[in-house]
């Protein structure tokens, strides 16, 4: 019982920042995205590409299947914008991400409760027998703040919203 | 067992975040801190009362005592950086935060397991019985994100860093 309610937490967390960053999408027009968040660092759409590339990289981490788009996470995620010599448009990136989420949509509904608890694919056997902590739902802790800190970041591109 | 687990996931990503703050204000100078995160948007300054406010109301929150300091929250939260007439200086600023924070580090450590699955203050008793997802821990998680979000702002006060 316990565990369905800390399950719902996390999940409840990682689903509100996934509307949010939708909602800011619809918002924010192609040309906004073109821009950088501020003076000389990243565009809005390297950092759509960077989230695509992190969640698309989830299914793999947290065993529910292959990359639906390989390349994403090598792109965005292991070069910096300035290293990057070719990419996805703009229109493109908006659709990897719509796909990508409704896969993990369908994956995180087929969970098992007692599966979330089990260790994800980037921490080895020996190390999660000391530290069992982290697991698939931690994951998911750890991914929701990393798409805050950059729901953060692309707040700024909104003409006239402050920065909150 | 779980639950204990599930406790420490929780405020791991709390403690990892109020870290990484540390460290950032640490490598920002007050100079750095005064300046707009991109043009025309809210300071570091701002931003540091505003996560200082954050973290004193939670206090108020999660039932371990008062404010430590009053007003914070009137003002770093509940006003726009426009708003604010007179403020503290980013010393204090910086003074506010390491006490507020050491203040919820001593009462987290006297927390009973059970009692981060009760109902925080703002969330009435009618409520928190169809929805006992709302409870003090659920909070923490929230707060842990709004901090995230924050820092991937300030980070761009730092010179020559790319926005990650």
């Amino acid at each position: 019982m316990r565990q369905e309610l800390f399950i719902k937490m996390v999940l409840d967390a990682w689903n509100v920042r996934l509307a949010r960053m939708d909602k800011m999408l619809a918002e924010l027009s192609d040309e906004q995205l073109q821009k950088e968040i501020a003076p000389g660092k990243n565009t809005g759409a390297y950092l759509l590409g960077h989230l695509a590339g992190i969640n698309n990289r989830m299914l793999v981490l947290l065993e529910m299947g292959e990359e639906l788009t390989p390349g994403l996470y090598e792109t965005f995620v292991e070069k910096a914008e300035k290293e990057i010599i070719e990419r996805p448009s703009v229109s493109q990136l908006r659709a990897e991400w719509t796909k990508i989420n409704a896969e993990l949509e369908k994956k995180f509904a087929l969970m098992q409760p007692g599966a979330w608890f089990e260790k994800h694919t980037a921490v080895s056997q020996e190390d999660f027998a000391k530290e069992p902590h982290r697991n698939k739902l931690n994951l998911v802790i750890n991914r929701t703040n990393h798409l805050d800190y950059h729901l953060g970041q692309l707040i700024l591109l909104k003409q006239g919203a402050g920065a909150n």
